[in-house]
């Protein structure tokens, strides 16, 4: 097995779903180009996707197993595998960069007129130079490139017992290294200094690595959720915002959390309670046959009165082998929740001064409502000496 | 300055060599759309880009400055640089994820005929999902999205002196970490408590964060360098390999160790110090006006006897705001060597039973010929007691 997939039957079971699916579209073939993708089905798990200098390819006929279209280099991690039919070449290539292959296995398996889905809609992109997609397009003949009307998507939206347990112990990691942070911080130290502290604690308690973090730093709540951390130091009345994704087992947790140094001021402190009652009443609408809206305006109702959201441009979505996956939480989104489905809830709230809060937890649907995978936040701020 | 950014001067240097190349190559105007290209131009710093989820737009005219295009969320962090035109939409937008307002912005950059470019060649992708792409394509009228000829790979290869030093201190922190592999390793350990606590001490040493390690241990060589770690407890007699690709102020290294469990088998000790050899081979043939393909055939005389590679598919690559950059090392790339590339220099070994070791260092390209980036490594193993 390729260390951190799942035993075969699980990934013959998402086979199946998908091509089901690829049946009633009408697509003869997937052809997967991204990380994610290639890992839902294949199991292929690596940190060297960091490098993007070479393409790989899964190809997934709408009957038969999924053939692998992959740099020579990653066929021993591949044949660790459950998929058996593995193409490889010596890449990088300049001349062809296994174009010519990959479009020989499509055409292998595939009728000389089929449509070939590739995935398509929000989030996704088509991981290979342009110039390869138009060769690639010219040398399939009369088959066509698509859009799979993103029905990998919908299907990555539902995991598995085994994926959630992933993804609640990533959660538990990082729990478990917020629960540190009083001790690892005080006034005086640069939020970059403790955003290494903050790794180094994610790594401890257990996470394999750490591939998102995020925070800030500031008097009266931040300006920002996503800039990168200074050296300037920490003070007195400083918001102390951590928003981490962990991965444990290929899959990640993305949750935050705030602290105060030294008491909080008053506003700081509302906000606080405000956005922890947002997240529950998120949560309070989290059941089976509810929508991703329902959701979105359980939260929006709490922290703007309903005005429909904010910069962030939404208030929680999906989460698992990627930080952030479908569905998003916005108004527009009528997904309905189904058992399995993995969501943060993600409310903000503006602060005087231009200034905001940012609160986040993960939960999961179940049969009959929703389960917390993080420990949820109390309502007060929780304070570091100062 | 967007914290991690450089100096304006910088940024409107690398715009200026850009905007003459644009000119040559008859484009009105470039669209960058991932990481790096936006960050070159831009300063552009943010861990955010591991949320796949928002689009994000910078559009280059032939002359005058950059147009930022991007999500709302990032608009406080954009502000805080050099670019001035920035345009914003609430992202996600299933309706309309920012194209609208991409194809208004290029409209307004170019003429009714304008080609415009997109990074093309190995190692691009465009970061938008294809119906996106399709529906930007059909709203530009008679303008054109085409190839940029590789011209900002050929750009971002050069690196500033600005950016050669953050590199050289990402490989001096990553040096420090791995001279202190003997303290942090023992048999009995598993390879994947053997990461965590590698990638503790690269944060440690001043890391601002570890988007890649790789590494094997198995006796006599190992059968794969892109496997993630395993619970497998390390033993005497193991090789074991680490290779990094930690990040200081947005900048790589991207190297790698080897150690033995105890006294190396004599073809262990052997091929460790070919490796070696051939890197410094690798380094000597390393000057201006000398070739890409040089330093590969200068390598690979020593690791295969002329042979022409391995399956890993080639001994080197570039190195800068990714972990592996333009150009490759392998028989096919003659780009000449100018000073300021940054290069590694990667030969890999073939050992009895299908096995391999590899060894890496980091050099960079001068007047006069190169400098180490990495303190080399000595021929002998390093021993780890067992």
């Amino acid at each position: 097995m390729i260390p951190g997939g799942f035993p075969e039957a699980e990934h013959r079971a998402r086979l199946a779903a998908c091509q089901r699916a690829m049946a009633e579209a009408g697509l003869e073939a997937l052809l997967l180009t991204t990380e994610p993708e290639l890992r839902y089905l294949s199991g292929f798990l690596t940190r060297f996707w960091e490098s993007p200098t070479r393409p790989w390819f899964l190809v997934v006929p709408v009957s038969g197993d999924p053939v692998a279209v992959i740099p020579s280099i990653g066929v021993a991690l591949m044949a660790r595998g459950w998929i058996r039919d593995i193409r490889s070449w010596r890449s990088p290539d300049y001349r062809d960069d296994g174009i010519g292959l990959l479009a020989e296995t499509l055409r292998e398996c595939t009728g000389p007129r089929a449509a070939i889905g590739l995935p398509s809609g929000p989030e996704t992109h088509l991981r290979m130079p342009m110039d390869s997609y138009h060769r690639l397009a010219t040398s399939l003949g009369a088959r066509r490139l698509t859009g799979d009307g993103g029905l990998l998507r919908r299907l990555r939206m539902v995991k598995s017992g085994a994926e959630i347990e992933r993804i609640a112990t990533a959660c538990a990691i990082a729990g478990r290294a917020f629960a540190e942070v009083p001790a690892l911080v005080r006034p005086g130290l640069s939020l970059a200094e403790v955003f290494r502290r903050f790794q180094i604690e994610g790594l401890r308690q257990g996470a394999d690595w750490v591939p998102y973090l995020a925070g800030a730093a500031a008097p009266g709540g931040y300006a920002d959720v996503i800039s990168p951390a200074t050296e300037a130091p920490l003070r007195a009345g400083d918001v102390l915002m951590l928003d981490t994704g962990l991965v444990h087992a290929g899959y990640f947790c993305d949750f935050d959390r705030n602290f105060s140094l030294g008491s909080p001021a008053p506003e700081v402190a509302r906000a606080h309670a405000r956005l922890v009652e947002a997240t529950r009443a998120g949560a309070e609408a989290a059941r089976p046959g509810a929508t991703v809206a329902d959701l979105f305006h359980a939260m929006d109702r709490i922290v703007t009165g309903g005005a429909g959201g904010s910069d962030a441009g939404r208030l929680g979505h999906g989460l698992g082998m990627q930080l952030t996956e479908a569905p998003s939480l916005i108004p527009e989104d009528h997904t309905v929740l189904e058992p399995g489905m993995v969501l943060t809830l993600e409310p903000g709230i503006a602060l005087p001064g231009g200034k905001l809060m940012v609160h986040e937890e993960d939960i999961v649907i179940t049969e009959t409502g929703m389960c917390w995978l993080t420990s949820p936040a109390a309502p007060e701020i929780v304070q570091i000496p100062a």
